[in-house]
Order: C-alpha cells, then structure tokens, then sequence
C-alpha cells in the first residue's frame, strides 16, 4: 500500500533570532512526504522550477519518494521567506514568490490514481478538489489547510469538507472556521460540516482528535529547544498518514497511534531548519520517542 | 491523616461577558481546601471579617472542613472583583480590598502544628515561611504562588523554595521566573532553586509535573462550556494534595494520579461561578472524569 501526497514543493528562507537559513528544502508536500516515507511508500505529486537544487531531488530520493507527479517546469520554484520571534510561536512572512507554483495544476499520473491513501496537504482547496476528481474510490482521504484559504477560498474549502473523512487544522484556524472558542464546541461545528475525523493541532501542547470514538487528546513530544517550527503540522499530518498506510485494519484502530507518530516526527521537525533535523533521524529514534511518550502520559 | 491548608479566604465578584455574580466565596483556600476535602480531611487556616456570611461557614462545615484556624476579626473580609474577557483566558482585576487580610498573621492552632501534609496555597511567601515555621516537620509540603509575589516578594519566595518539596505554578509565572520560553529548560532552573517535584499548570492545556521519575504530562479535562476559571489553579492543587494524603506509600508514586484529579476538581470548579459547582459535585462524579481522562490519553 502507497500514500499520495499533493502539496506544495517550496525553497525556504527562514530567519529566527538565533540564525538565518536561507533556500532551505520546504513546502507542505515536502515535509509530509518525508515524514510519511518513514513508514509507507510515497507519491508525491508537486512541482518546482528548472532552479531546483538537484540535491533536494536526490534528497527525495534517498527517502525513495516516488517522484512522477513532480512536475518540473520553465521558471522559479515557489519561494516563501520569514521571521519567528523569540518564543517561536509568532511568525511572520517576509516575503512570498510564487513562480511556477503561481499555474500549478496537479495532474496525477495513472499510476497514482488508485491509490488507497491520500492526504491533501496545504494548498489550495481548488487544488485539492482537482486531484480528488481524478481519484478513483481512494480508502481514506485526509487534508490539512491554512488560515489563508479560509480568508480567501472559503466557499471551496467547505465544498472540500463534504469529500474528505479527515481535516486537519490548528487551532487558530479552527476557532476562525467555527467562530469560538472552545474546542469541544468547535470540533462539534466542524463534523457537522463533513469530516468524521477531525483533528486540531495545538503546537506544543499536542493535538485533539474527534471522531465517533470520542476525544483522544495526543501529546507534543517535550522539546528542550525549538529551532525552527516550520513544516512541523506538515511532518505530523505526514507522518500520521503513512502510518495509517502501513498498518492495516480500520483507521479507528489506528489514527490514535498515528497521532502519536505524527507528533514524534514533528518533534524532529522543530529541532533542526527545514527538513534537516528530520532528513537524519533514523526509525528507531521515532520509536523511542513514542515509547517515552507513553511513559510520559501514563498514570 | 489530614491535611493543613494555609491561603486567603474572599468574597469573589465576578463579572464574565454572561454574567456578574458579586459576593460569591472565594480566595486560594476555600477553593483548595473544598476540593481537598472530597479525599481527606482539611484544616483551613485563614482569616476572615464579621461581615463574612455565615451560609459560607456552613459551607465550608458541610465539607467536614476543620475550622479551628480560621480566624475571625472585626472589620471586613477580604474582597476581590474581576472581569473576564470572552476568551475567558484574559482577567482583570477591578478592586482588590484587603480589609482583615491586610494584616492576617496565620497562627496555627497546637494541634495543627504536626499536620503531615500541608499545602501553602496562594497567599504572599512570607506569610507561608510564617506558616513553615510553626510546623512540626511536615512530610510533604507543596506551594502555590501568583505573579504578584514574583513581582514584589521575590526573595521571599526564592527562600522558600529551599523548603518546600513541591512548587505549583502556572506556565506563564514559570516563563517570569525563570526568563525562558521552554518548559524543560524551565522546570529545570527551578528544581535548581529548591523543590524536587515542579508542577506547571498550563489551563486548559492540562499540567506539566517534573520529578526524578522525569516528566508526566496530565491532561485537563475538555470542557464544552466554561463558565468562570476563578480558583480552578486552586482547586487543582487543592485536591491534589488531598488525593495524595489519603493515599498511602510514596509522594512519587501516587503523585500522578494526584494531579490527574486535581485536574478534574479543577474542571468542575471551571463549570460554575466561584465554588458553586465544585461543592455541589460529588466523589463518584469526579472518579468517573478520572476513568474518563484514562480514555481520553489512551494510544
């Protein structure tokens, strides 16, 4: 079994008030489809410029990330830079260039059509529509989002959320999309809107997951030092789907340890730029972590 | 076995963008010692004015809670109002009148004085070293403390944690204290200063405990509605305490589960105006928070 992740393919150029790392590996579809190769074969479907670093390629592939849905065209790849403040929850863009991701239009090859497992990474829900419609009868479909298409593509987004089992948002977002503040409350909003699954992020204070099962509330893997959040909610959603993909049987027995998964490699995420911590941490360590999460949470 | 319970008694106004509840009883002890009291028996000690209502001395009798500390002084009890913004998250205060507190001397009554747990609850840290120093070498002393005092008694309160076992704050007090961001680096500056086992409420984020076992992250009980969180830090640690004085063997080792029903007193506490849910709760109800809580963390 395979997972297909659409999102975008970006360079990154990150600034904190320790370093500044400029045309860093990044992109929601970058970050997912790297944490999800630590489980389950990935199709990644993006695009990116002719001034693509051919080491981000061979990155990829070191994570043997199925690249046919890698669109490579005439002109820049997508380039987003910005700024975190000294507690590293406030960011703020700097600037946002969209080159060839400005026309991109996800075609999926026909190998990728069928497959089982999909997950919508951040990106516009018009692009998201478009690769569901080319889908055929996928197992389980999750998507994640962001606050912009909230403010600007509402009306797809919601058309989104009657095609999918499973959205992911932070918190932030949600109490944006339900208009309050309680997440008991919000979670109640968004299932009414479509998704079985809902999932909210929280940052460092974990993640909530609603379905019919009830709440389960997943932990963030404590860090001693955050260095760079960024890609971290891409790394959970990533992580958690190629971990669904690799262990059979309902997703309701699963999604909770996928949870935690997700959470371990995000924790990776943040401690190094971009996708350099996670690019070097080896299974075993994701599996420590989620042991010691365990411990962590146990009474 | 009982425990000694120190704080401010008040009269609590109220206001939250529903409602304006003037007069309600309040202060740290009231609301530590009535959550204490569904697990062992209390002693209160703190000072009130004869214009206290005597419905709330019933109250406080209906919890069996042992008044012979409470002092009663001609003049006016201590009161406090605040506003609470929609978020409920934000609060202001609007009037503080300390009235008989401004001069309160906690005098402990002889039988008292060999109380083998004691909780110092929000009160300032001279009064608690007053407290410290009348007590016959107490097993298990945990402290509260509020940003005042940080503000101005910090010496005070940095002599004082070299003789407690447990400190209890919340997340953004430890931030003050300790000039971090990161809760690990955090909790690791104040075991330096003095307690072994550090608590960090983090509201509805549930609490952080840190001790040689490592670090347990209790969960905070998802509540749908939120009523007024006044107390709800004092009622955490409040029933805490009582948890682990009715529960023989080692602190470590029933510390968890401690806190994990500090955290549901605390949530029920969240459900009503000042104590008007909490003392109308009953034991069985907040066992069946704690097995639901086991449900919630489970992966």
């Amino acid at each position: 079994m395979s997972v297909l992740i659409v999102g975008s393919t970006a360079l990154d150029s990150i600034k904190t008030p320790k370093a500044e790392n400029p045309r860093l590996l990044g992109g929601s579809a970058s970050h997912a489809a790297v944490a999800a190769s630590f489980f389950s074969p990935v199709k990644m479907v993006g695009v990116v410029g002719n001034d693509f670093p051919k080491a981000y390629l061979k990155l990829y592939r070191k994570h043997r990330i199925d690249l046919a849905g890698l669109q490579i065209q005439e002109g820049k790849t997508f380039h987003w830079s910005g700024e975190y403040e000294v507690n590293m929850n406030n960011r703020r863009t700097l600037a946002t260039e969209l080159g060839v991701f400005e026309h991109f239009s996800p075609s999926l090859p026909d190998g990728h059509k069928s497959t089982p497992y999909v997950l919508l990474a951040n990106i516009a829900p018009a692009l998201q529509h478009h690769v569901l419609d080319q889908m055929w009868k996928p197992k389980f479909v999750i998507a994640d989002t962001m606050d912009l298409w909230l403010n600007i593509a509402l009306d797809d987004l919601l058309r989104l959320l009657k095609r999918i089992d499973a959205l992911v948002l932070n918190d932030s977002e949600a109490r944006q999309l339900t208009k309050t503040d309680n997440i008991v409350e919000a979670v109640r909003i968004i299932h009414k809107m479509g998704p079985r699954h809902v999932i909210i992020k929280k940052g460092e204070h974990g993640s909530i997951l609603s379905n019919k099962d009830g709440l389960f509330m997943c932990p963030a893997y404590p860090l001693k030092q955050v260095k760079d959040p960024t890609g971290a909610g891409d790394s959970f959603v990533g992580a958690l789907i190629g971990y669904l993909t690799a262990n059979r049987g309902p997703v309701e027995k699963n999604l909770r340890r996928a949870m935690v998964h997700g959470s371990v490699v995000a924790s990776f995420c943040c401690e190094g730029f971009g996708l350099t911590k996670t690019t070097q941490v080896r299974r075993k360590e994701i599996l420590g972590r989620v042991r010691e999460l365990e411990k962590l949470t146990r009474f």
